[in-house]
């Protein structure tokens, strides 16, 4: 039998442009010298290094200087954090973050807290968006390190981060902000040229890009120290030898990411709407608020349905979603996410997130639609709450 | 011009293999879930990760759950030593390891060393050989780890890591012993079955699998903790999305890194002698000990020509060597490999380094002597002294 696939699962991971892994495969193959070897072929690799941090610099709106390599986005948050609170520690011990964040951040600021930082987490409404009037009395003497994400990856919602930003400086222009932009890339418009945060978070394999490479933006000037001591790469900061294929492929992927992106936005918001009021006909409880979220995620609940129960029938079918975070999808526990926006225990349970990317199709939609049906009636569910 | 390319830069990098890049590109274009994912494409990608893990750790001799994947060798390094400090700041602070480690273990301990803790060095003798009697002497009551590398990168020296496990383990075997086995694969016959070390760390990209993947054994039992926290990937030890495509390539490199073995290595070996040989018949000093080193590797020298100049002059010709090791090949300090051991300066700054792999042939060694040759005349070098 052949089944379609449909993967609507793309904040937790995309599909490698084919453009991108062409570029890389020419790396594997022939350019493949240490950037660091100062012969030829090491000059050669080091040149397109260089070439992948200008590009990503100029998408960004920053100097290539600011820009810096890590293994993934979990690895550039756990390294700011920790390198931050090193620089601290003497002086100051707080650090105010949400409660929405992804696990790269609540888990390191966890293991900082155990090591006697104190962690203050900005309340956030019923939409997931940070209450900034909590955020202004949160702030004290002691505040060194704010953290917010750009846009959350289980329901979508975009936080008010020039505001967040405009917020920490005015009282203390010496507290520095982080944000965690991984989800945004490909998705919203991001800049950061004009934000004035200090740090920056990006994931190469969330926008269609290979696993194995996060990018780490250190504004000038930002403290800052090394978290992998060794050879000296990326001026000192992080060593161990650039994964250069994957740089050039994550250079490739962002560019390719951002070039269409007011069609590709329309594209998603259009499919996305689609879903929502499909879904909503089915009896959903759509989660995600659609004004202020990222136009391709999208997290519903039936609620007399489990998420996960759910989502193993749509995979059945060759049906891609997930339930929270792929990060968090293996542990039973509810969704930290849900549970700070307040969500009711029985809609959480039954929480869907469906993340949809540029080569999502209308086919690949009805489909869905058509299987989420069969499947509520097959188990004889919501017959009579459909609208 | 068509000229020839003379890639003998091997321990700073090597050629992906083919094979491994084949089954890689399956992983970029269909089977691209995220590993922890719950529905069907994540459950393949897992699927595939964890064979990739059995694969590795049937090669090494020991358990897949004592296997970790990393972004790099160095970052493994890294995680393992700050790890173990971690553990024991409270009751012990000594760290015994040698001066000819490779920056990746030197660094760390030097930062550890800010941090409170205290670094032995093991003297070595003019072959890089660590003096056993040396170690015994310094193991004490405070020591906690010892950290010693199988095979040198700048010289090829293979260290006695039998006896220096045994040695440590006979005077406390609660002292943990970590070894940095990176230049082995592929080279030597290396398996961790009877070797009774706690630790080690491997670099796929050093045995023709990808850059971007380290591996890191933890002993059943052996003290550790997280280095980069977040989703809990890697039984909660190394959060951040596996890279998964990284991952299957590197376990089908080593795979073919160690098939034929034995025929790689005598024929790198043959290689060797014919470039030892004739270099010498040019005059230069062979600083390798070529009965205890890998196969792979000849460090020489011509005293009055500096590395860095017959470097470049080579790479003109299309022939890519090092002067020390990729990692430290941007500064004009003097190898610390080659200062440990006590070469005279003048030798040491006319060191270069050859590293062979199993795709080298006998005409790139003919190649590469004619045009060492070349330029020594060229240059006017070394007329009388050739033997």
């Amino acid at each position: 039998m052949n089944i379609m696939r449909v993967y609507f699962d793309n904040n937790a991971t995309t599909r490698l442009d084919d453009r991108a892994l062409e570029e890389m495969i020419t790396f594997y193959r022939e350019k493949f010298g240490n950037p660091n070897s100062a012969h030829g072929m090491g000059i050669e690799a080091n040149l397109h290094l260089e070439k992948a941090r200008e590009k990503i610099a100029k998408i960004l709106g920053v100097s290539p200087s600011e820009i810096f390599f890590t293994s993934c986005a979990t690895e550039a948050i756990n390294w700011i954090h920790k390198a931050v609170a090193e620089v601290f520690e003497k002086r100051k011990r707080t650090i105010i973050t949400t409660p929405i964040e992804h696990k790269a951040v609540l888990e390191t600021l966890k293991y900082l807290s155990l090591r006697g930082f104190r962690v203050k987490y900005i309340p956030v409404d019923s939409r997931g968006v940070v209450k900034l009037e909590e955020l202004e009395r949160m702030i004290d003497e002691d505040t060194f390190l704010v953290s917010v994400m750009a846009a959350n990856n289980e329901v979508g919602t975009i936080q008010p981060i020039e505001e967040v930003v405009k917020i920490v400086k005015k009282k203390n222009k010496e507290i520095l902000v982080h944000v965690d932009a991984v989800q945004v890339i490909g998705k919203i418009p991001f800049s950061l040229e004009r934000l004035n945060v200090d740090y920056a978070s990006f994931s190469a394999h969330k926008f269609h890009g290979p696993k194995g490479v996060g990018i780490a933006f250190i504004k000038k000037g930002a403290p800052i120290r090394p978290f992998v001591h060794g050879g000296g790469q990326e001026r000192g900061l992080r060593s161990g030898t650039q994964n250069v294929p994957g740089i050039v492929g994550a250079a490739k992927a962002m560019e390719l990411a951002v070039e269409n992106l007011e069609s590709t936005m329309k594209h998603m918001e259009r499919l996305r709407r689609k879903l929502a009021e499909g879904l909503r006909k089915l009896g959903a409880h759509i989660i995600t608020p659609l004004d202020v979220s990222l136009p391709n995620t999208l997290s519903v609940s039936f609620s007399n349905l489990r998420g996960s129960t759910l989502q193993n029938l749509l995979s059945s079918h060759g049906i891609f979603v997930s339930t929270s975070s792929a990060c968090t999808s293996k542990d039973e526990n509810l969704s930290h996410v849900l549970t700070a926006m307040g969500i009711d225990r029985r809609i959480a349970q039954g929480a869907i997130r469906i993340s949809l990317c540029r080569y999502n199709t209308e086919e690949e939609v009805n489909y869905f639609l058509e299987k989420t049906g069969e499947i509520l009636s097959f188990l004889g569910i919501n017959e009579n709450n459909r609208r």
